[in-house]
């Protein structure tokens, strides 16, 4: 370990003021969507950067770029670290563009220090991470670790009937090298938390030991419209009495099942919609995490059960399906080593904790060591255009990642 | 009391359908918005078979149509019945309907039996009672009553900015007589009950003594928008959480203040729905209505109460408030029993009732000696293009209507 080794604080926090000029919006936040001309221009400064720094530049057939610091064997997998530079449509300035500008420091703070490390290090954009335009969420990171086919992703459309591959083409980004892993020695990430907990907790930085269990689920029930005056509660069919009933038990089950619970109710709808009519139906979804694997199991058994009972005991049809899963992910212990030895280095006050969203690093994990590495974000905040860190921070987990690359990178 | 004299069920039957293929739709329902041109065929076809019937006619400065069959004694006031020929986009055949027929029904049933009243006995049909199209419900029977001002109601407006006068002079039915109360010896108006009741309790008429208070309320709880996964149950502002804690209470706060408690969730909406996002905004309407004041009351007072609780108890900022609200009406003592004596000459199974839903007869109540009489709808559907009855049950409400009317126009 070089606890000598510090990055540049103020070039990491001028770059992403920079890179945040690239589709900023009026608020303060930015609108880089994928494959838009906003987010060509971020990743064309991305390289620019890279170059200067003396990289080897290469642009896989996804559009995911390596930026590569030779090593002093460069047949030894690389040691990489990356995130993303797209944005949500009101997106701030430092979700996964964080992760990609650190990795990009540690370059340069090695160069700085004219250090050369044994593996080659590689600071990595990954193409549609927000699956905001094209609704992949992860997807460069999901067909370079073989989780999506190639053409899967080539033919994803937007809103305006545009594909990926037409985008990737227009945007100059359909890179030549084959979207496919290739040996790795390690591969962090560094991300804002996104959530609330290293403020609250009063710490700097977050060593990611995992990602959450996650899975997304609608309820429909159905009811019959009837009239708000005439019809007596007792001969109604009303889904809002299921949800009266339910909605209670499943805040309670989170409960049950310790703080690390996570229960969303984010899109609830009734039909028609009449303020006088009893819905004829009712849609709403829920949103199950939990990193230990049983009790996420018994959060979502238990859900099911519940919002049946509640139902069949009004005599309302009802039907709840899973529309979106994610396994939990467990980062390989020599990364998150790595990182809890970088932590105690730089003498940061961290905690240990499980991502509650999803990461390019999660796919990363499925073929390659992985972990990652949170900063706070003020108020929790993100996907908002004041989404906040502060340049301490920021130089904190970048200083974190150099550590945690030096380690892997020497041998 | 004239038990011999009794409408053709027949005849009445044939009008209903008649009328039916007027805005006729695909579901066997209609299309008659206030005004439109179905509507004015509608009320050409009623006027046309109003003169057959040797009625005089008469239509006021805002398009109420007054059919009036002479008594003994013309200087006396008129014992009046009706209802409205409007419709919602998908209406049935009968809402309002069948009172303005059944009206027209007494009228010939006494022209064939060539009975002379000695009071004049008048059919109207009112204007805009749907308030879909221009949106003011009752809107005719308001202006006569007085409760609204014939300008207001001139200037309100459709979607498309087209204004009921405009309409009204459009489609001929600008009146000249003035659209303002005068003397009336007793009102009725039949109509279908709009809800379950009298078909669950196996009764064929409703004698309704009063209508419901009634109120909607809009809620606006404000939360913190999170992410689903990161942010911990206990740092949230969720305001789904105040759903879980105020709903039931509010079920059971109704169900508290007896069978005849109405509370009615027909809005929900949570915002921004995203079904990763702790919403930020939750709206959701109530809609409260009991026949006791003092039980409605304390419906209304218990909602605010205890809304307010859970948004507090979760420090969450929350605006209720009442943006619509009909006070009961009780309706008058003569024509309600008016109305009884009328059900037992007839000899039909009955039960005594409060309107849940609002009509023309709320708004004349407060002007003239008033009451209702309900015959049962198919499943208790309304406002629907299913919407049924029976040949029978019209014809027994008609004739139900043919005695409380010639009771009161005897003298």
């Amino acid at each position: 370990m070089n606890e000598q080794y510090r990055v540049n604080g103020e070039r990491l926090w001028s770059r992403l003021m920079a890179m945040g000029k690239v589709g900023a919006t009026a608020k303060g936040g930015c609108n880089r969507q994928a494959l838009t001309d906003a987010d060509r221009d971020g990743r064309e400064l991305f390289m620019q950067w890279c170059t200067e720094a003396g990289c080897e530049l290469r642009i896989d057939a996804i559009g995911n770029i390596f930026a590569r610091r030779r090593g002093r064997n460069n047949d030894l997998p690389p040691v990489i670290t990356g995130s993303h530079l797209d944005t949500q449509p009101t997106g701030g300035k430092y979700d996964g563009i964080y992760g990609v500008l650190a990795g990009l420091e540690v370059i340069e703070a090695l160069n700085d220090a004219n250090v050369q490390t044994e593996h080659p290090i590689e600071a990595v954009v990954w193409t549609n991470e927000e699956g905001c335009r094209f609704n992949v969420a992860m997807m460069g990171s999901a067909v370079w670790s073989g989780k999506m086919p190639l053409q899967d992703a080539y033919d994803l459309t937007d809103s305006a009937g545009k594909t990926v591959l037409q985008e990737l083409e227009r945007t100059g980004f359909r890179g030549t090298t084959a979207a496919t892993h290739t040996p790795v020695k390690a591969a962090f990430e560094a991300h804002i938390e996104q959530g609330p907990v290293l403020e609250v907790e009063g710490k700097t930085i977050g060593v990611v030991t995992g990602v959450q269990h996650m899975s997304r689920h609608e309820i429909h029930i159905d009811g019959v419209e009837a009239h708000a005056g005439p019809t007596p509660m007792a001969m109604r069919r009303d889904p809002m009495m299921a949800v009266a009933d339910f909605l209670p038990k499943l805040y309670s089950l989170a409960e049950q099942q310790g703080p690390q619970s996570r229960m969303t109710f984010g899109v609830i709808e009734a039909s028609p919609a009449s303020n006088n009519t009893v819905p004829g139906h009712l849609m709403m979804t829920v949103d199950i995490r939990h990193p230990d694997h049983h009790c996420y199991h018994t959060l979502v058994e238990e859900t099911y059960r519940l919002v049946q009972q509640a139902c069949d005991r009004l005599q309302l049809p009802c039907n709840l399906h899973c529309f979106w899963e994610a396994p939990g992910v467990e980062f390989d212990p020599d990364c998150v080593n790595a990182v809890r030895r970088a932590v105690k280095t730089g003498g940061y006050e961290h905690m240990e904790m499980v991502s509650g969203a999803g990461h390019d690093a999660c796919n990363l994990a499925d073929v390659v060591p992985t972990s990652m590495i949170f900063i706070p974000c003020e108020g929790g905040l993100s996907h908002n255009e004041a989404e906040a860190t502060t340049s301490e921070q920021a130089t904190a987990g970048a200083n974190v990642l150099l550590q945690a690359m030096l380690e892997s990178a020497a041998n």
